[in-house]
């Protein structure tokens, strides 16, 4: 397994480079039976899209997918679905620079040498372009859920963090981040971040940020002991978007400094007569397995490493030299992983109920 | 794939709970031609063994492994090794009042939830009994990562902080961790955390910890892009450790605060010819692809959420009742979780090593 | 993956050498809730298990399985399931002179060339001594599958063919089989193959066969197109099977020779509403999804290599030498094959039935 | 997994439907840096494409393959390769009339039962249009094979059965294959089969047939004991073919005729003192694992089951009906079966070479 397959029932394999003629990908494993057009991916990608605001790269990509495959007459037929989105401005001089220097904090040198060459243009397919098709295959992803649990099931993703500056939890709004550009919920942090973004991007420097991601909806009892638990893929899905450094699941790393009183959420009988969990700070998963409360997860993205300031590197032929990272960058990475955060916590979840049906009907 | 085999090329399948005669499990993949005996793992098993200060479990196991298969003549031959670890103490009274309750921050609902019914001896499957085997799979997969890298080619692992108090990184030496109860690093911290822990021993409490794991000697170019990143197998082998809500790599959720111009390791040409960085913010792994610097990797670990407080919690009935969770606790489970830290991290590593060979030969 | 696992949701990973202290595998994805005990699987053994006839190996095997963990009061807990069989007739001496020489027919070479060494006791891994392990694991899929699809599910298999001759299908009589040391349902070829097979065993040579596996009260729908198949995952199963060179469904290599009109099953309406098929050329499999109808397939097994003429090989330094092989060897292999061919066929339908659930529901 | 992926660490996912906008695929864990470009891939295709004779359907595919990915400056990149192919000819009226039937023999029903829908265009993905892309895939693996291991490394097929007429294996010319529109390797079989499959044609009937592939320059020791047998995985490869019914190794099902004397292969010394054999009975591989000499594999080709004889059937409502299966079609699929059976062979050995080397170093 070469790594560019995710999930084991719902899985979702992808392709493409930065500036190769196209990415894609094929979903496979998707119930038949299930609306699905371009009409309900699009949305999704136009989120991640680049170019929407003046704090995020200027490259211009429609991002228009197209559904090739597993859609008859408007239904999936459980045959795989493949996807395809052209590279449309691929403006491949920007990047002529850096083609024989390893840019710091990228991942030109790693690359190198696992592979003993690289794909120069815009980082190849190290370029977090490849994450459009992870929004695309998480789009089919938040379908099946809703056509499996129904509307009650959500996954949704907020900026919580920027550089220092967090969001107040007591603002949060899910109504307040479709109206900024940082997919912020908290209406007072956007002011200070925009003020704190704007002196970032001036000085051609970077941020880091964190991301939450929310899932409701989600019953209990998903979840793959002992290796594959929720939590774990959860872990696993949320590293493997770039620039990822951090992973943590409802209290994350605060439980290290909690006492078991402080920490273990106890559990009521319900109205419904089911059980109720008093407080949620396991984040929806015990012993990996989800609980039926929420899953919440965040993850911390670092600075981009493309920044105006030269930085000491060394050439191809490992001989010293300098590199200023010119071109159209992000300033702030974290605000365009929301979306690939949603979308990879929906690839989590159908898989794992795929899963889980398997083997308990 | 229910879950309970890690890897790809070097797999760990294990089974077994708490309470059962026996727990175990098989290593696949294995390169031949390997020394091999029960006295390479043994170790590993003595430093997670239970019963071994007052600051962890009373329970008495010998966990004496036993190689059924896949060694002759004293080395590993490249079929399936078979490994088995004989439950000696398995005294079930101790857990016969949890029998109907849910005990809250355990997986006793969410087992229940998912398979209609539990073992509820001593948590049975959800035990972290398990991570005995994790250790002697870890331990073979050591022998191999010495074996192809030689003996540069280091994993190991220290608590780096016990519920609010952490160690002082100054003051860090691998000699100390061997010298108290603790596996940790600094001297100053232990006595600080002996007074601490006897205190939360002595009222039935737990409390937290975080585990740091370093990985030297690796080579760059390990780890799988897209999805399979060598950081991504980290955080899902590390999350799926018993009570982990969290695990970062390098600067972790830090680099969320920092500059593009604080994060990113500048490189400079090495007296070997080799490039050489000059810092180590990304923890070893770049686009998800080792670096050949050291992998650092942490973890969160809750408090356990066996105390003796009396805690809200419904019947299997659904029935409101409290519950006091009596028994052989550690009060501090993240102690117990560095020799797995360890084991799972060297297990990520040799199977990507196997898996970048096949690829790169 | 380094081909010790069989199956993807409903899984066996195995272990274990001819000659080493046991045998054991894993089954993981078991459903929750179904009755198991070791007296559901040992009866399965038991059919494979040498020494019963004088027309098998006088190797003497209790073949007794332990069941190590995922079952709880007497039901599966749909954790995985350990099984452990110890060798208890490992006269290693039998075997002392194959050390140093390549036994023609055998896989001595091919695992040396493979990993540089082997276990030459009894051919070690190579060995069909492994099968057991995989003839429990099919006595567990036997019981999944009844326990989802009812009585009606059943895998039988029986031998049709010795040498060269084969039965006459008119005399098919399920009751026979199991009066008869060959798993023969036709009771005169019964006498034929006792006359013949004395002969052969008179002689120290062996004689290859032909197995028939049916399955029946299996539902339309399972099978995943394109790759998986159901029968290209039947094939793998029969074919990994140790001797087997060949595998059939329906008319296999008969259909060659067919055209169209001979080979297509036509539908009618029948008296229950649903499609039946009017003949069953297709073996109960069209476009690799299974038809509702029987499934058929045939296997054949070569002769044992394991015979008292001498022959030609070399030692383990490449030089020329004679080798008898002594022993307790069976002269027809394809006998106990049959067991072992309903496991596998059973594992195959097993799997196949829990990742129908998982996409469909 | 549902079933559209092939292999563990070579691996091709396909997608796509008969009628849809286009087919393709994504080939995953190619090493880097081997030549590659369209020009590779396409004379494969064409040799698969219809049209050709008048012995094939006379669908006009142009069957035009691009690379979208993993190729950077004429190399591969070790990034995953996507491949398309647009479907030019799609007449969706010639498909109409069995909109509401199930054609006997072919994989309407199954679809149906499996998915409660179908995409009844010309079988949608049922139909054989799909292996198009696995021959597209295959000429990547045969790419691979010949890097790693030099030019003696090769897979060719072959047709050696029509209906009821076989080759002379005496008469066995691989230059002779090119030169008729059979892959036949005998120039006399060529006339016979020429006169018999007009008379099938002219008739609106179909035949069966059986082909065979052979490798050679293949090293001992690729397989994995003891499921991914080398043969076990050729098996699977093979039979997952459309319409294909039996598969063999070596002497096949002839084997189970012989004794002991007459299949196992004796061993000299040979002169470059590798241990050579004196027959070829085991067809390559022995335990499952490659032994140096030829692979051979045969699998018979069962006849379309779209012929103009009027058959019996229900409609998708379960109604008696009849249906006449016009259109364009090929009376014999087996001889465009060839370059896919070569594509699956290649396949097959590649993924074992690399994983052999993953264990093996």
């Amino acid at each position: 397994m070469a790594g560019n397959t995710f999930g084991e029932l719902f899985r979702l394999t992808t392709f493409g480079e930065s500036h190769g003629p196209a990415i894609g990908g094929v979903v496979d494993g998707c119930p038949p039976g299930i609306k699905l057009s371009e009409a309900d991916i699009q949305p999704f990608l136009d989120k991640r899209r680049p170019g929407q605001s003046k704090f995020t790269t200027q490259r211009q990509e429609a991002d228009q997918v197209k559904i090739l495959s597993g859609v008859f007459e408007g239904k999936t037929t459980g045959t795989p679905i493949g996807l395809l989105i052209e590279n449309t401005d691929q403006r491949s001089k920007d990047y002529g620079d850096i083609k024989d220097k390893f840019r710091p904090g990228h991942a030109d040198y790693s690359y190198f040498a696992k592979y003993g060459q690289r794909d120069y243009r815009g980082g190849g397919r190290s370029s977090a372009r490849e994450t459009a098709v992870r929004v695309a295959g998480g789009a089919v992803a938040q379908k099946v859920l809703t056509h499996i649990l129904g509307k009650a099931a959500k996954v949704r993703g907020a900026l919580v963090q920027m550089g220092p500056i967090d969001i107040d939890y007591r603002n949060w709004s899910w109504a307040q981040i479709g109206k900024n550009p940082f997919f912020c919920p908290d209406a007072k942090a956007v002011q200070q971040w925009e003020a704190y973004l704007a002196d970032i991007r001036k000085t051609g420097s970077s941020t880091g940020a964190v991301v939450e991601i929310q899932a409701s909806g989600i019953p209990a009892g998903l979840g793959e002991p002992v290796f594959d638990r929720i939590d774990a893929d959860i872990a696993k899905a949320l590293m493997s978007i770039p620039a990822v450094k951090g992973v943590e699941i409802g209290e994350g790393f605060a439980a290290a400094s909690l006492t078991g009183e402080e920490n273990a959420d106890e559990i009521r009988r319900g109205t419904d007569g089911q059980p109720e969990f008093l407080a949620n700070h396991a984040g929806g998963t015990l012993g990996g397995i989800s609980s039926g409360q929420d899953i919440i997860a965040r993850f911390a993205v670092k600075p981009t490493s493309s920044i105006l300031t030269p930085r000491k590197t060394v050439t191809t032929k490992i001989q010293n030299t300098d590199i200023i990272t010119k071109g159209r960058h992000d300033p702030c990475v974290g605000i365009r992983a929301v979306p690939v955060g949603e979308a990879m916590m929906a690839l989590v979840l159908t898989d794992h109920l795929l899963r889980h049906r398997a083997q308990n009907g």
